[in-house]
């Protein structure tokens, strides 16, 4: 059975992403493409990547008919997202890219993001999609709310340590390095090439990152208090790729252990022998993520460090994972493809 | 059915591109991983991005029970291929990635690459590896013999306009540009990462690249007397991709028609409206190669642009399509990929 | 003697190339610094590498008290510039790096540029800046017209070989290579480093780019008859340097010899041993342009090849060598940084 | 007066370095460039970015007369270095680049770098090159030992937070991104373009980089009882730079003070206002060191980064500091050069 999909917010890069996932995914055909700003244009004009691919043109998001599809990408910017998602219908099942319904607490919603929330109803059903936590309410969902790219990234070497109890939770810093693609394809100075190669700077520091809402939320609730983590991005000059290395207090043995076993059976998330470290270049492109802890000299320490590609496994790769188990298919299918190295 | 498949050379560039694509094939089985070299490792010692996939351990090519293989990739450097190839069971079938048979005359063989040939008999069985051109003769071959990624690209942008006679035979110049990775995983100084980043430089500048021997063979083939063109080729700071800018005489509408109605229906090969120009960004990680041309205010020129993915499109994308024929599979299959961008 | 110095467009990127040259200059002081967009913020907040300095604030060009100016650098974007420099003192000594006085023939100018000029009076005293071949005329000018980058490259090439009667005038082609901080520091889509890093891809083909009305009007005025060459610029994955790759039809020792007797006595131009190819990492941040020729297996051709930065020698340097001329200064004053390799 | 100039090890990356920082230096004349390995060849043929440059040819050390000579450079491998200073004249003052003479006590030495010492009659009189804060002692020493690197980097961020006890000694964190040029010139397999761009990943974790025993003897020392400092360093797509982000916990509005009081009269230590961050983009090319501060959620945690170039002030800049204090110039001749930026 083929399901039929719609993609909103085509002309940005996990849009063109989404579709080049799907273009090999044998139980998917794409229907409609939205993308107001561009609509009318084809997407090989405004991804020639695709220009191999037989896809419908961008129309705005009210041309498309949406009791013809059976599951709708929202890759829209925040607060957008929400406008849009509460406009389509009731019973249509949604995976958002945005960060608009990640948060299950209105006002913390609001501290983070700075407006009121204008879609409560669908807020209250959504679906946190971290899908190897998450999965079984993902299975049933019927909206689910995309990740954060660096929150998947910090969280996937954290929640075992943090439900096992083998970390201090008052001293945990994410030093984070993440690739350009996650800013999106907006116009902004600090984006050109000229202003952003060759070099690296820290932004969002001392904990303004929005995406220390979704660390504060999951953390807090796996281990019944709060807890509040250091996160220190940096942006690399590099298309694709975050690096979090992620400074704990607590056994490196044990923490190697806790992760190996939690993830045995992930087939997207792979734990390094123990001293081994990651490296984005071996994700590239991909839906795996690459997990390595290492101790240290001064005891008691140790350093988890987790390597994902931020348009796949952080946002279009998990947003079709999440899709595959809402529609019964297999969770894996269109997603195996290996990493593109060097 | 499921064909089994060796490659040898596994440690290199195309050895490891070869195990990317193969391992969303649906009909192809990795039996055995030849590399002298690096024989006890596993490949995710030596391509970590690699390491989801179950792979067999790399081993000498001694070591290989070639009677349980359907057909062998052979990846290996320039002369060693010879060597093995030669050694091999005459009823293999086997792709060479090498430049040990592409051309046909030995003497052109010696000159160009220094040493006499040491498979003769091989070589006179070997069919050039450029699919679209020598679809028939691939199909029915024990050995094809790869093409150079250079030679490859600027083919794709020649060949129908020498076939129909459109173009000056004695005037005809491939400036290219070219990603890295076509020189391969060889520890050189001026590979390094300070040595390459941020500039570029001509090589082989004059007449001197050995995949000159290619375009000559095939050039004056075509047009029944010989050809020369002129082709400098430089290195760019980008790991894959290469761009052929080619200068011609002849009318660029003529042009752009005669490769439009040549490459209609090949599923790989794309031309670009009258006039826009294709980037290596567009192609990157695929077996796709798209074709752009234009006129120039100086009439009667016109300059065609190819690009493709030298590791993809350029050596193994092509040779799993070559593969795909020899084995009697959709010449299309595991090789559909869309290019990973930005 | 220390001669005050106001820079207008301090915002751009030639305009910080400009102080940072400056900084070294011990015959220069910076007095001004005009940028409408960011007049009142310091040079530290739009350019954080010049912090060191001891700088003006940047202000509103209608600020500056040009009778307290010696001479003033005007890195305006093309259009703008004409306007601005029309209504300066009729005798401040101006270094203008737009495009705005480049062409001496205002119906050129019209053709090229779209608009008609708006500053006849100045356009008829410019003196075109390309150093070595007007450096007398510089000297005693008023107005002096910075080249543009990839026109001096190709300048530097082919004089001599035009000049000399080496080379076929109805054959030549300039395919060049450019680094991105020559579109400068404007919001494009295409000039974002997600779009633009990891690739290459040609621009204003088939004889459109601007620059061509320079090579038109120096190469035919240096002829004696009407020239015209192709040229094809390429978007190099790279913030600086340009490379220059020039096909002519003419004897190669005679062409290196020609080019080396012309550039024996001058600083900058480094005519490299026969054979040898420039790089544009050797030039790097430096006012040095090199040159290399190669012959052709095929008789009668040759490759010249030549290398500057951009922001340097293509504009900033040359400005600044320019400067040093009209001012009666060492021409070489603050210009002999040595180039920034790796 | 003119110094003349001795540089062993001129076919590195420093040695370069030190030759493009010495040709703009009033007070130095290069007279003899030693490089066994390439003894014969000119600084041409092994930088062409030099080739402007009057320079003496490559000659083995044995051949360099050191009568003639006032200070030495000595930008050799670790362990050669000691054996090569051992054998030089006692009277003549050197600069070593290496590790060689940086720890003082010989156990510590042999426990880090794994042989015992061979001259430990230098190593007695050698002196710490970290100028800021060894400045009297250089300008006497007549052995200056350079720092490591990130070992300046961190030391910069550090010192007087530990000289002010200002922070917790027992949790402190330096996550380093480091460019490449770092790694030096040698042919490793992970230093290629092809595996180190377009990327990131750590290496030395876990307390087994070698600055940790700068960072152990110089912390220590300072807050008169053992600190250990964890260290991470990241190898970046980018040829120079290197930013250390630096966890602590203390009040960050006394630690911006401090670091702003201590480098108050330090012309190439520039503290950004509170709340900004350095990027590694800012001081490329150059001997400036930017330091930012910033505050956390968390209370009584501060983030401390600070950029340098490694090649510059991580390096051959501070060699050529301290060749100025030891020679009686300026200190800071030679070293104006602004950053090169885009």
């Amino acid at each position: 059975m083929t399901h039929d999909i719609a993609i909103l917010g085509a002309s940005g890069y996990t849009g063109a992403e989404l579709v080049r996932l799907i273009a090999t995914h044998p139980g998917m055909r794409i229907k409609a493409l939205g993308a107001n700003s561009k609509a009318g244009q084809s997407m090989a004009e405004v991804f020639p990547h695709l220009r191999h691919l037989d896809l419908p043109d961008l129309v705005t998001i009210d041309e498309i008919d949406f009791s013809a599809i059976d599951l709708c990408f929202c890759a829209l910017p925040h607060a957008t997202s929400q406008e849009v998602i509460a406009s389509l219908p009731k019973d249509l099942k949604i995976v958002d890219l945005s960060a608009d319904f990640r948060l299950r607490d209105p006002a913390v919603y609001e501290k983070w993001y700075g407006n009121k929330h204008a879609a409560l109803d669908c807020q209250s059903e959504a679906v946190y999609g971290l899908t190897e936590f998450y999965r079984d309410e993902i299975r049933s969902a019927r909206l689910v709310a995309g990740t954060g790219c660096n929150a998947a990234t910090g969280q996937y070497a954290l929640r075992p340590l943090i439900a096992g109890g083998l970390i201090d939770l008052d001293d945990i810093i994410i030093d984070l390095k993440t690739g350009v693609s996650g800013a999106g394809r907006s116009l902004k100075e600090n984006l050109l090439h000229a202003e952003l190669s060759e070099g690296t700077h820290a932004y969002g520091v001392g904990g303004t990152h929005r995406h220390l809402a979704e660390f504060d939320q999951e953390f807090s609730a796996i281990a019944g208090r709060p807890v509040q983590v250091q996160f220190t991005p940096h942006l690399l000059p590099a298309n694709r790729g975050i690096l979090a290395t992620v400074y704990v207090k607590g056994g490196a043995a044990e923490i190697h252990g806790a992760l190996s076993r939690a993830y045995a059976e992930e087939p997207f998330l792979q734990v390094l022998p123990f001293g081994q470290t990651p490296s984005t270049r071996h994700i590239r492109g991909s839906n795996f993520c690459h997990l390595g802890v290492s101790g240290d000299r001064v005891p008691g320490r140790a350093i988890v460090i987790a390597a994902l590609d931020n348009l796949t496994k952080g946002s279009s790769g998990q947003a079709l994972q999440n899709a595959n188990l809402m529609l019964g298919e297999n969770e894996t299918t269109g997603l195996m493809l290996a990493p593109v190295f060097p």
